[in-house]
Parts: C-alpha cells; sequence; structure tokens
C-alpha cells in the first residue's frame, strides 16, 4: 500500500510559536512529506476525538491501552482508575508515554493493491506523564473530560465528590513533543495504470451519532447540548 | 469516570480452545469484570476495523503509530513501508509489540461525572512480530490487507509487482496473548442520584461511510462490493 504518497494541504509559513519545534524522534524516517508540525492542526485533530491510544514500558514490553482524554492548552488530561498499572507507576514519578490520536477519514482505492491507502489525520505525543494530585487541577480536569466528550455536559450532572475524586487517577502530558500526519486526496495511480478497468477513488469515512437511548429511569427531556454531538 | 462498571454481555462456559488462555499481563489490575478471552469476541472486534494501534520500544521509549492490519486466523497481518523504524527494527530478530483495537461504540452519561463513560469493544495483543519474507505470504498478506478494508477489492486491482513487493514490509503476530474489553449497556448511576434532574442514558456511535468520489480521471463504474462498505 501507498506510504509514500505527499499529503495535500499547503504549509504557509509559520510565525515563531505557531509550529512545535521538531525532535530527533518527532521526525519520521518514511513518510516525511506527510508530517506536520503545525499547533492549529495539532489541536484541531486532539479536539475531534476523545479516546486515545496512551502507550507504556511494563516490564520493558510495550502496552497500548485506550483511553478518554481532554486538551487543556498546550495540556492533555488522561483519565484512568487509581488502580490501573500506568496510573500507579505515575504515582511516584513522572512516566515516560506515548500518546496517538488518530481519525480515519476515507478509503483510498487505487487501480494497484500498492497504492491503496486510508486518508488520516494522527497526532503523536510524546513525553513524561504526571499523575495529578491537587484536588483543584483534579476538578478542572474532570470538567473537561465530561466535556470533551459532550461540550456542555460538566455543568448538567453532579459534579466529583471527595470520595470519587479520590478513586479517579488523571495524567497530565504537556504538548511539547508532537507531531501529526495527515494523509488526504485521492488516489495516486501509476501512469502506467491509467487506463486499468478498475474502479478509482475515496470513499470518505465519518462517526455519526445516533438517537440518544434515554435509561430506563430517565424522565429528563433531552439537552440542547446532545443534538450538537455529531463529530 | 466510571471504570469499574460490570459489562452487561454474558458469558457462556467455553469449550477447550474457545477462549485465549490468560496471562499475568493479560489479566488487567483494574476493571478485571470487563475482561473477556473468547475467540469470537476477539476476532469479531479485529475484523471490524482496520486500523490499529501497533506499540513498541524504541530507546526504552513508547512509541505509539497507527497502523493497518488484517486477520488470518490466528494471525495478524501489518503494514508499513520497509524504511520505516519498527520494520527495519524487527528485520533481523522478532520485535516485541502490542497492537490495539479499539471500537467506541456509545457515550454513556450518567448524572453524575464520576460515572460518564463510553462503551466500548477492544483488543489487545501482545507479542513479538516477525517480519515477513517469503514472497507466497507477502502476496497473501497484500491481498488479506486490501480485502480487509474493502472486501472483494484484491481482486479487482493490479497485484503488486516484485518492486512494490520489496517496497511493502509486512509484520506477522500470532494471536497467542490476547485480551478484550467489553463496556456496554447503559449509565451505572448511583441508587442516591436517580432524582437528580439530569438527562441519563446512552448516544450510540458508528462509523459510516459517505457517497464514494472517483478519481477525475476514473470513468470506470462503481463496483457492487463497494455499496456493502459500512461498518
Amino acid at each position: 500500500m501507498d506510504t509514500t504518497s505527499t499529503a495535500s494541504a499547503a504549509s504557509a509559513p509559520h510565525k515563531p510559536g505557531d509550529a512545535y519545534p521538531t525532535t530527533a524522534r518527532t521526525v519520521p524516517t518514511r513518510g516525511r512529506d506527510r508530517a506536520r508540525y503545525d499547533r492549529e492542526l495539532v489541536h484541531a485533530v486532539l479536539d475531534a476525538e476523545f479516546v486515545c491510544h496512551l502507550g507504556f514500558v511494563r516490564d520493558g514490553a510495550p502496552v497500548v491501552l485506550p483511553t478518554l482524554y481532554a486538551r487543556d492548552g498546550e495540556r492533555l488530561y488522561l483519565h484512568g482508575s487509581t488502580g490501573s498499572r500506568p496510573l500507579r507507576a505515575a504515582q511516584t514519578e513522572p512516566l515516560p508515554v506515548c500518546v496517538t490520536v488518530t481519525l480515519v477519514d476515507g478509503l483510498v482505492l487505487a487501480r494497484s493493491a500498492f497504492h491503496h491507502s486510508v486518508n488520516y489525520r494522527s497526532v503523536v505525543v510524546q513525553g513524561a506523564a504526571r499523575r495529578v494530585t491537587d484536588r483543584a487541577e483534579l476538578d478542572r480536569a474532570f470538567d473537561l473530560l465530561v466535556d470533551h466528550v459532550v461540550p456542555g455536559r460538566s455543568a448538567d450532572c453532579r459534579p466529583a465528590d471527595a470520595r470519587e475524586a479520590a478513586a479517579t487517577a488523571v495524567l497530565a502530558l504537556d504538548l511539547t513533543e508532537v507531531s501529526a500526519k495527515v494523509r488526504s486526496g485521492g488516489p495516486n495511480d501509476d501512469e502506467a495504470d491509467l487506463a486499468l478497468p478498475h474502479w478509482s477513488g475515496v470513499v470518505p469515512l465519518r462517526r455519526d451519532a445516533g438517537t440518544p437511548e434515554p435509561a430506563p429511569d430517565c424522565s429528563a427531556p433531552l439537552p440542547r447540548y446532545l443534538a450538537a454531538v455529531t463529530r
């Protein structure tokens, strides 16, 4: 499959501060033409999804777990339970992690098997995550996490009490070592393949929200902010 | 958020071989009641998605990259380019990896912030991935990868030639150390919160395919198998 084609989005010259500085590990060995570092794109990808894949090392081996997150400016908050392994590991010292968020935008069908691809936008954040212990920061993170999944919801539910706050662990990870990758546009068929009879093009994909299903014991009307939950 | 509630799906007693054996690292420290090991569920999750998150360790730090995959019985094939770091690392000896696949099925809104959750099905595969070098196995993996994204497509495109096969790297990972996690059903509100005025329930989510967009230079009619691409 196609791993070398160019992303279609053009990069305008950046003002200082508009882009994350590159490091040895944020520049890919392949697909460099797809790598992006502009903050606006990174923020847009992070704000369009709410499940990340959190990677860490346990006993020398990689572990990747789906995890809820929210963005607070140049910081991510990651949600876990106090008993889970990565959260326990981060209790004593910052935990080296890799957080990856991926939006799948479409299937790219080319005339050749080789040039088949997927349109996507992904962000990779590397760094050391610290456990949030301050109660005020924890409360802020709770609100951000709830509102990141359903904007407006934190103001319409009971906030965490002391027992619940103690049972919920949150990691904070600053957006310092960050890269994005984007593949967009149509297939990049080889000139020699253009006469082949196979269909070629893109099948767009997106996540849709269905009709909300109230709990059996719920008599409250559907809140307005749920109408907006279509990502 | 809620990390301890019970998955609603019941587990029937298994015939020997119907479940993956558990190991120290496939039994979670938290959320054990959500952990599942039955092959049928694992296969269903793996077959419903085509982008996994591939974790590996580089210079002692975790790296997580979105990666295309396909299942072949009790084996996964992972797609990459020959120049990418994990693929190069796996050239000489098997590479310890963690492959995670996550389907997000719904948002769970409870009366309390704490019991907010997400309905999901995820599979975590741990093991050592080997680089596929045999040309026949490589060709089979190419077909599986293309058909996993669009079933039926491998028979309707030009297969990889020798140059393209040499430029594409595939990792094979056997399904031996495997676990799944499932959260389904409605919110688990505390008894004391039931009288609160907040809406409570589930917003179902799914990925939809839009209208296929032919390439500008494509005059072939839309193939029948594309009508089925709605996951």
